[in-house]
């Protein structure tokens, strides 16, 4: 580090236990970029965003609570970020902050690098929270799915998602209750399930939403819960023979699609993920 | 470095050759300490130190050009700081951002720590610009000279300077011009020189002010310049048996006192000295 190390950081409040400073400082020191990364727990968004202009900051991830509030602050918001309603990535152009949103783009990463190519098929998202609303907002912008459906158990909250995207595609978009009856009856109707919501989470890591009996070989099954590296959901996914994509996966390349806008380098994945996964099996 | 990393950093402009990042960043490792210190390039003095406050960022050196516009916007100024009329150090404590100036600190320890305990002594101050400035206004308030005299080619400025030094003492401070029958006439009358004009400096490093027949052995030389490390002043100090403390032992023991309010931790000297010595010697 020197006089010409720049500088990107996350903020958020609680920070003290992001992973976000190890992932990116492996990969710059992987690239051999000039680059460092810090956390900032913040309280004054404003306060934050005019310190990152007058300092040269060169760019952050943003984290809770304040995704929204620093949305607002930027001079520019990219599509996706300004439909998704928030941004967890800031570029500072010169003094010019430009506002993204890679949480969703993570999924549809993870999926492609999986194999999984999303145009033509049939996606079912359950969840309507931040999310769901990250990955049903970026794949309606980005791809030509068959259709998407939404589950939720929040009527008004899936309702605007749904018409949300909607809204920037040519297939139909539906929603519905996310009810083990709904499950039965449209799973069958689905390529690829994404699970969206907390279910399976730690410390409930025994819960999951899809019977057993729904699953089959053919299914690409997604789950965003991360901790445990293997959900419920996916390690009976993955005993009947389902294609299966681990939370992880998007963790890490939301993660570098950010590193990617900021350095225009391609982000090193593989050092990426080592240091998640050792983390994570450390916790 | 992780999500509980500290960030120290200089504002300045231009900043890239800023050795300031390698001394502390050396220091930190020393210590263990989990600190980390980067450069900003600074136009908007205000919005930086908005930034400082909502990133909770914990210290700050500053540099060229910003130690005045710095100081009026602190919360609080050490009284030294604030009679030098700049600061050179920023403390965030919890928010309250306090200004100081380790300039004439980083003196006074250079000449204690060569073994010149200033009490009682005669000095005799080369020049009135900021360094000058520092040195006098940090004497006059922190030891008991026998006298102290400025000797500058701006009137104005070497007037007000030794009012303001006087005006914190008990002793006689004097002033006149920077002329070579002045400095024949009372040079003899002190013990210590401190030498605070850019006389000397790369790349006309066979100037001195000083002729080689006033220096005396027992006579305290201290040149500021520390680029070349040794000065033809010191130099010929040095051939003549005078005690000598380099410029570098300075630049130095500034930053020290910058780490020790940042951390409460003693600074490694020997370690930041090693930066600046293999920095310099590499110029």
């Amino acid at each position: 580090m020197d006089a010409r190390t720049r500088l990107c950081a996350v903020i958020g409040k609680p920070i003290g236990h992001s992973l976000s400073p190890q992932i990116h400082n492996a990969a710059f020191a992987e690239l051999g970029l000039n680059y460092s990364y810090v956390a900032f727990e913040v309280d004054d968004v404003p306060g934050a965003m005019e310190g990152v202009r007058a300092l040269g900051i060169a760019g952050l991830s943003v984290t809770i609570p304040h995704k929204v509030a620093t949305m607002v602050e930027m001079d520019e918001v990219d599509p996706v970020a300004q439909d998704i309603g928030c941004v967890n990535t800031v570029v500072n152009s010169e003094g010019r902050l430009i506002g993204y949103n890679t949480d969703g783009l993570g999924a549809l990463h993870a999926l492609l690098a999986a194999g999984c190519d999303l145009d033509g098929r049939s996606v079912l998202i359950l969840g309507s929270g931040g999310a769901a609303r990250a990955i049903a907002i970026t794949l309606a912008h980005k791809c030509l799915l068959e259709k998407m459906t939404i589950l939720g158990i929040l009527e008004e909250e899936r309702t605007i998602l749904a018409q949300q995207a909607q809204s920037q595609t040519c297939y139909v978009v539906e929603h519905a209750d996310l009810a083990e009856s709904v499950l039965q009856e449209i799973l069958p109707q689905h390529d690829v399930l994404i699970q969206c919501t907390p279910v399976g989470m730690y410390p409930k890591t025994e819960a999951t939403l899809v019977p057993e009996s729904l699953l089959r070989p053919d299914l690409w099954v997604f789950d965003v819960v991360y901790n445990p590296l293997e959900t419920m959901l996916l390690r009976q996914a993955k005993a009947l023979g389902c294609h299966v994509v681990a939370g992880a996966e998007m963790f890490v390349r939301q993660a570098a699609a950010q590193f990617e806008l900021w350095t225009g380098e391609t982000a090193p994945i593989n050092v990426m993920f080592d240091v998640v996964l050792e983390a994570l099996q450390r916790r």
